[in-house]
Order: C-alpha cells, then structure tokens, then sequence
C-alpha cells in the first residue's frame, strides 16, 4: 500500500481512456477496504466516535486535496464519513484515484 | 428569518410526533431556499468558487453544529455543499431543525 501512497497524484488532461477492470483489480488490492463502484469511482465509509472527529478526518482529507490539487466527495455526519474519488475530466478512474485513496489511508 | 435563527436548539427527548404539514409551511417560508424533503428532512445546497471556499464553510457549519448539539449530515466538493437536518431521536422534524437551517443560513 505504501508504494501508492507515496506516488503523487498527476493533472489529467483528458484523452486518456478510463481503467476497466483488469488495471483497475491490481491498484484496488493495494488499497484497504475501498469499492470500485461501477468501474467509475472508488467510496469508502469510515466510522468516528462522534461529529468532532469526523470533521478533524474530513479537513486532513481537505488539506491533502488541496496539496494534491485532487479533490474528493465528502459526505460526513456524527460519526462518519464517505469518501468518493473519481476522475472528472474522463468521467471514470484514473491512476491518480487510486494514489489520492491510498494516501487518505495513510492520513 | 431572523427570529427563528435567534433561538436555541432543543434536545429531542423523544415522545413528540415529527411535525407535518401545516405545521412545517410557515417555518419553511422563513427560511431562504431550504426544502422540506418528504416531510421527512431539510434540504439545500450552497455553491462556491473553489474547494477551499466549500470547506471553510463546511468548517462554520460545523462549529455551529458542535455549539447547539445538533448535527447535520454535510455533503461537499469543489464548488459545493449539501446540508441535510433532522431530528434523528423521531426520525422526522422538529423546531431545533428549522432554527439550525436559519443559522446556517446567517453564517
């Protein structure tokens, strides 16, 4: 997992088609517990002891997002989160997804 | 809009039957484009310039949420957040839920 996380996430500049299955199994085994849903975007739930530390997870995510220049859906509530990540310019997943998920596992 | 945002959120203890129709109509029309889903929730959506802007809103909302005790289900992205409110204890709505929505509302 450590080698994903340790990549950076690249611009994508369109023109690349979206991974399908076989790229897509590989990356998702370096990654802990997250889907490939649809083959177009990758979710995981995380679970919190209350709202206070769903939202100090949701702006470590922010601020990653924002260094990575890759942001994700967040939705949060007391005790939870979902996070969504997919690749807008091609409508689907790039490598870069998989890159942004394994560094929000290592946050 | 402003009397409802200057009261308090009330815990629910439970026991109170989730307020419907004739009773949701003129605390909706004091607040400023929320929708009452289903009779079931409150719903809007908020727009921004960039993701820095969605999470420093999210941000206020969730100091505000911590200050009441009533917590909202929050959806973000760049450019954009989603609030969700009700009263979990009945599974419906409440006052408390109109009031959240207007301080939100005046952040």
């Amino acid at each position: 997992m450590s080698e994903l996380a340790e990549r950076e996430c690249v611009p994508c500049r369109g023109g690349v088609p979206p991974m399908k299955g076989a790229e897509i199994r590989p990356l998702l085994n370096q990654l802990a517990n997250w889907e490939a849903v649809g083959e177009h975007h990758l979710r995981k739930e995380y679970r919190f002891k209350n709202f206070r530390e769903s939202l100090d997870f949701v702006n470590r995510v922010g601020v990653l997002a924002e260094n990575q220049g890759h942001h994700p859906d967040i939705c949060f509530g007391w005790g939870k989160a979902e996070i969504t990540i997919w690749t807008h310019k091609i409508d689907g997943l790039t490598e870069s997804d998989f890159v942004l998920a394994a560094k929000i596992d290592k946050l």
